[in-house]
């Protein structure tokens, strides 16, 4: 089996799996790379998932994920913030274990309102304050903080940043090697600003992973698990993708789908299938690979 | 029974009522102020309406509603620009019905992605024409068009319209007393740029209507029913209601809630809960009322 050379697995698309499945079905699928969540790591412990991931073969392009910071000044702020000084320790450990060309990025959802609260421009200056005080560790473990906007849809219990532009507007008060955004078409697509605030990220420096799935209606019952693999929605994978190549963007691509029906698959069908809708719905419109 | 001078029923959230109920609980609530949809009016006629209406002794806030009309050239965007305009004139002649103070603004809902359709900006560019082709129809009938940025959870199937600021950018290629847009606390609440955003359309006299109800997850099965009275949720109506109120926009404001629970409670309850409801979570925001 192949796959394209900047294809990626992020690994909820296969969210069952075990580490040591996840990085064989992906390996055997014929994919070079891989995006790791914390969940499936932990489960046998850091240092053996480094030598696992390390045996794979495969390149690391981001670890998901942290963030959840929008709680105010306490017990639960401190626990997050030391679990996302944590989670930089773990990229770092697991993109040097990763092939050549691994990416040391990690995924920050900033987290919803705090239970109760109406206060979102105050949740939204804790995420500042939030990534003031991760960056010093991430920089020195060499590590890219991703924020990720998702959609205004999950403004109120996921994420209060919500578009690109916010999240630009945060990370550019730091290093873009140290707070860069994550660009996932799932939660961009529709805003009417992308296409600039693509420019405008890479321009920066800042797009530190981008990511593609689709979007379709009816949202799914549960609005989390309504992604869907490239070209079976309404996105336009072609305007989005060449306005991210354009800036020079050449990392690799993460395929990262939350969908009942997809986790329910078996994995190898997964791995095939997504790799197809990749080369249909992406793949048209990377720039040419140019020989190493 | 009372309710707050400026607060005016939208029909929709006693949905299930005949335009004769409508205007009965509405008035026997204390409201002074109703915005009407089309269906109810369509279905005792126009000018009936119109004396029912007048009879009322109510104002008109808006009249619901407009739009869809994001598909391409061909027979259907005909029959749309052609009932677009009809429901100009029924604006038209609703407000001049109404008691003094109505306002003759038609609310309009840009439509979704034609089906198959994956082209975004073109889907947004038609809706630029539509309204080129409806603004002098609109200006000889002295209406204003309000277009509404629906939240973007409904791009693909409901709205390209998605933020104030977008909504802004079509309606200053026309003068604001034709083409203006509606603020929905519901579709804008999570936009990191909504309080300027407001100030630009106050600045420039495109305020058509603000209308409020409150946002809550989990989002309803069907999201277009997931909205909730104010303060049964987490918009924070200070800050959006006092940047209105600062721009110096003094119309009536209407409560508008697609609610399955709401649509099957008793219309005299819903119409003194949500007056209720409007004198906690928004009148204090409001200025005080100078007498005439």
């Amino acid at each position: 089996m192949s796959a394209h050379p900047r294809l990626s697995m992020n690994q909820a698309t296969i969210k069952y799996a075990p580490l040591d499945d996840a990085l064989r079905v992906t390996a055997e699928g014929g994919y070079e790379s891989i995006g790791l969540w914390r969940e499936p790591v932990q489960a046998v412990g850091l240092d053996e998932a480094a030598r696992r991931f390390a045996d794979s073969g495969l390149r690391l392009s981001t670890y998901c994920r942290g963030g959840f910071f929008t709680m105010p000044e306490g017990q639960a702020r401190r626990a997050s913030i030391d679990d996302n000084r944590r989670g930089i320790d773990e990229t770092a450990t697991l993109a040097a274990a990763g092939a050549a060309g691994s990416t040391p990025v990690f995924v920050l959802v900033a987290g919803g309102l705090p239970e109760g609260s109406t206060d979102l421009v105050g949740a939204r200056s804790r995420v500042a304050d939030a990534l003031a005080e991760l960056a010093p560790h991430a920089a020195s473990a060499g590590v890219t903080l991703a924020i990720e906007p998702l959609h205004p849809m999950y403004a109120s219990d996921r994420a209060v940043v919500s578009t690109l532009g916010q999240a630009l507007d945060l990370a550019e008060r730091f290093d873009p090697a140290v707070v860069g955004v994550t660009i996932d078409t799932f939660h961009v697509w529709w805003d009417p600003e992308v296409l600039p605030q693509i420019a405008r990220a890479g321009a920066t420096g800042r797009i530190a992973t981008y990511q593609v799935c689709d979007w379709n209606t009816p949202i799914a019952a549960d609005p989390l698990l309504s992604r869907h693999e490239p070209g079976d929605g309404v996105i336009d994978f072609a305007s989005l993708t060449a306005a991210v190549e354009a800036t020079g963007y050449d990392r690799d691509i993460e395929v990262e789908i939350f969908n009942q029906e997809i986790w329910d698959a078996a994995w190898p069908d997964v791995v095939a299938r997504t790799a197809r809708a990749f080369e249909a719905a992406v793949a048209p419109h990377l720039r040419a690979s140019v020989p190493a």
